[in-house]
């Protein structure tokens, strides 16, 4: 089995059912390995492993997706190719930041060749991103592109400035996920049309969709992380809160039972027995079910847009893809 | 005095008698300031610090020169300052592998804000500066900056594996120094060109100064690093060479005289007395003298393709500029 073929293979178990959606990502897949092993770059090899470890490729798929509703059909391999190295770019550069040994099973690249490898690797793949990205895609998309990268930087910096600064507002933490995740979202499911010339109210429904779906998406996340267990999410339950991060659970959880948490949340890392009786204050004051209601609003938000989508297949697969992700439970 | 002029006092030293370039490079400077001060980005400020605190703007002064080739004149500040943003970018991720606590008299971003801080903000201009090239330049231009950086990202990489392998070749030190500080300037002197749509023998030649400018340059660089005092650089002497890195002095002397020499370069950091024996016998055998020659072969060949460019007040002041740049003892 070749190295694309594992991470198709992985990728099969989500898009199962969509074998149009498969097929394009197969594309993407290979121009992603092509681009890391071309041009002579010594980490070459601990990117590709990073790559054939990585998730679902969601953005990449949105993209192609959202490339179905134009009026001038184009192959967007590239253009997703590039956006799904920009986001491997930035996990090889969060790693470096959160010191992190271990990313989905593969040691970190940070973590086998050092700070300076991975720093090194980031910036390549930025920068071959970036150039896929000038070569395959309308200025204007490329400019996206690019700025998305400096808006996540800009709230990664935020989010650090803030850690350990509880309690946070529901409005920050709702202003944090829509210029990250929700702004990433948005980005793929508007490329695409826009590449293939979709109406602009098509182009403007998909944009809300890809927001709507990012903020729910992670809103989802942000439960998952205190209902989950370690062995589900390989990483350890409320791990955010343990960095010092401050998610729409905890906000909730310390408007309803603050007696119950304030005492534990202090300047630096909790003790173990601060996190358990904070997890326990969480579950018991039905904060996890607010917080799952506040997704369901951004839920339905996308489920109206997605009426404004002309009928067809590409419609029907977009509304069961969101379904499907916005109901996961693990 | 504010901010930009605080950066241009200290350009006039060089730029003296080119009224014109140092116009042109006050407005890549108030560029770079209104870049670095919008969208809110909570590092601006340090970043800030570290722009007042850099050096002559080469490269963006050499595009501004090499658009007077064109024939369609164009405002080229942006291109400018996007290039010259990329190379701060990568000034702080630099940093960053280096550890290095001050840069040209500034405490270095990494020093004070953490490699978090250091790693976001160098991605952050990267986003700024690939967003500003994709809107003000051709996608031809907007795609040589990104594949730059990809080499140059490659180049540190390659050059890290080589850290401690004495002796190194000519040949691979030439290589090396091609790929970063020549490219880096034939780019410069390109783009201006292919902006302004320059003739294309024109573009070709302005290139071609740019790579042996660039390569005379460098060598140059490292030759003041074994000739200069701590004072002068505002580094150690030789502090290639403390850092396991070999450049053409040190290849010359290799071959000159081993036997003072082979002895002191081991797997790891040099010890004081092996330092500055090594120091004393690069300067006795004359291996500075030939690395000067060296660069005086690149010196003439960028003056013979200065020979195709056409006359005018232009091709007279890039002549001055690299004669002045490549005669340069500190």
């Amino acid at each position: 089995m070749n190295k694309t073929d594992a991470r198709s293979t992985e990728n099969n178990t989500f898009w199962k059912g969509y074998p149009e959606i498969e097929s394009g990502l197969d594309s993407v897949s290979r121009r992603m390995h092509e681009i890391v092993n071309s041009g002579n770059f010594p980490l070459a090899e601990a990117v590709e492993k990073l790559i054939n470890a990585n998730g679902k490729m969601l953005r990449p798929a949105f993209m192609l997706l959202s490339g179905r509703f134009g009026r001038q059909p184009k192959d967007l391999s590239d253009l997703a190719a590039a956006l799904e190295l920009l986001h491997v770019a930035t996990l090889i550069h969060d790693d470096i930041i959160d010191e992190a040994g271990t990313r989905r099973g593969v040691p970190t690249i940070h973590s086998v060749h050092g700070v300076k490898g991975a720093v090194l690797a980031g910036d390549w793949l930025f920068s071959r991103s970036f150039r896929l990205a000038s070569s395959s895609s309308s200025p204007a998309n490329a400019r996206l592109l690019a700025a998305l990268v400096g808006a996540l930087c800009s709230e990664e910096i935020h989010q650090d400035l803030d850690r350990y600064r509880w309690p946070r507002s529901e409005r920050n933490y709702l202003r944090k996920i829509s210029g990250k995740t929700a702004a990433l979202f948005a980005l793929s499911l508007r490329a695409g049309a826009v590449e293939t010339k979709a109406a602009p109210r098509h182009v403007m429904a998909l944009t809300r969709i890809g927001w709507a779906t990012g903020m729910a998406f992670q809103i989802i996340d942000d439960v998952l992380d205190f209902e989950s267990t370690e062995g589900v999410l390989g990483k350890p339950v409320a791990a955010d809160m343990r960095d010092g991060l401050c998610t729409l659970p905890l906000i909730i959880a310390l408007k309803k039972v603050p007696e119950k948490i304030e005492a534990y949340l202090g300047n630096e890392k909790l003790c173990n027995d601060g996190i358990e009786k904070v997890l326990a204050a969480v579950n018991s004051c039905g904060a996890l079910k607010e917080a799952r209601a506040c997704a369901g609003i951004y839920t339905a938000r996308a489920m109206q847009e997605l009426g404004h989508l002309p009928k067809g297949k590409a419609k029907e697969e977009l509304h069961d893809i969101i379904k499907q992700l916005l109901s996961r439970h693990n």
